[in-house]
């Protein structure tokens, strides 16, 4: 309970927004999902009277938003930058859709600072500052019109993050007690070494075993009890048979 | 994939909307996620020019959306509607957060026509009007302020029930290959006997240990491949060790 809420780990950065009331919007969407920090990279008009009437209840988050000259000066104190972007592959880096990108930040929010960047309305973000991001994530959407408006898409991302880190009210099935970081890296060496032992992994050939196992138990946020059960398991087959039914 | 495409089966509500403004968002969040059915109950404006420049690329949703009187006219070819409402608790029926509703809204979609309702944006639906639903939905907010604009929480559904729908080119690293549900079946009792064989589990005693894995693999939600994968494993660890370091 005492330790560090995720959520004050979380920037919002839109990086040369063109339209004050899409600040003010995005404002109202950061607050709604439990999220405070939001910073503003040379946008077009200081935000105004517009930007505080769709900010609404979130004028607090709108009048403590930071403005920076330059992207780089906002990141300044930023572990991960995620870019988002409406494009889904056609990049240098490999994009990754926005539910899966979810779970990472998160982990990367427990050390430290993360920001969810975001573009222009027009243009989007520009090569020099997806340049400045270590991940690039995409809403999946109609590829027939994929153009969500710029508070839509911080309405979707911070709702996706939150829900992922179950901040609001867990619905049934959600993921309560999470696992910690150090505790899944055991899990992974503990399994690695156990799948050796059996004769299934072979260290000289592993053929992305371990890879594929980590983004099985990725995709599902192992908990700490199923940490310790996976264990348990693991425990038991590395013993030897008691037991064996017929001939080797 | 000559299965009915479940976006042409799902409508978005919008009852007594104020702002013709987000009207024309609404539609814009619809086509985004891949939906185009819009109907407007009772609208205070019917949508103008204002509504069509937040409509954006949208505007043809926006032009197809009929208008009704009252509720119950929009919802007549519907099977289940899902209210949405911002209280998570306190009425007489449960309120289910979007997560857990979006497989349940698909599912009803498989059958029939889903409406997701949404009410004024000052006011939310109405007691009548909830009890004109047959699910209520709730998007999991910042209790302190959980008042998402009209247009963001359409986005959200939208987003939600496409990404669970997976309607879009699922990114790397989604599921692309969903495991069969009898494929599944099989990897668990393979799993059962195998944690049996190995001592862990105890049949007299299970301690709802494949429950757990349910949960677990449940949540991950399985590809082809991975079910293999986790049975090849399987079979390794049911071979007697060939060779032990050391004694017990």
């Amino acid at each position: 309970m005492a330790r560090t809420d995720p959520a004050s780990r979380i920037s919002v950065v839109l990086s040369r927004p063109g339209h004050p009331g899409n600040v003010g919007a995005a404002a109202r969407a950061l607050k709604t999902m439990g999220f405070s920090d939001l910073r503003l990279v040379a946008p077009r008009k200081p935000p105004g009277a517009e930007a505080a009437a769709l900010a609404s209840g979130a004028l607090d988050v709108l009048e403590a938003a930071r403005t920076f000259d330059r992207l780089e000066e906002a990141l300044a104190d930023v572990e991960l930058a995620v870019g988002f972007s409406a494009r889904s592959r056609d990049l240098s880096h490999p994009v990754v859709a926005l539910r899966e990108a979810a779970p990472r930040l998160l982990a990367a929010a427990a050390a430290g600072r993360v920001a969810l960047v975001f573009g222009n309305e027009t243009f989007g973000l520009t090569n020099e500052e997806l340049g400045r991001c270590q991940m690039l994530c995409n809403i999946p959407a109609n590829p027939r019109y994929s153009s969500l408006n710029l508070a839509a898409a911080v309405q979707v991302a911070c709702y996706e993050v939150s829900t992922a880190a179950a901040l609001h009210a867990p619905a049934a099935g959600a993921v309560k007690h999470p696992a910690a970081i150090e505790d899944i890296e055991a899990l992974y060496a503990h399994w690695e070494s156990s799948m050796a032992a059996s004769g299934f992994l072979d260290p000289r050939r592993p053929k992305r075993l371990m890879e594929r196992m980590r983004r099985l138990f990725g995709r599902a946020r192992l908990e700490r009890e199923e940490v310790k059960l996976l264990r348990g398991m693991l425990a038991a087959y590395d013993k030897p048979k008691k037991r064996r039914a017929g001939g080797s």
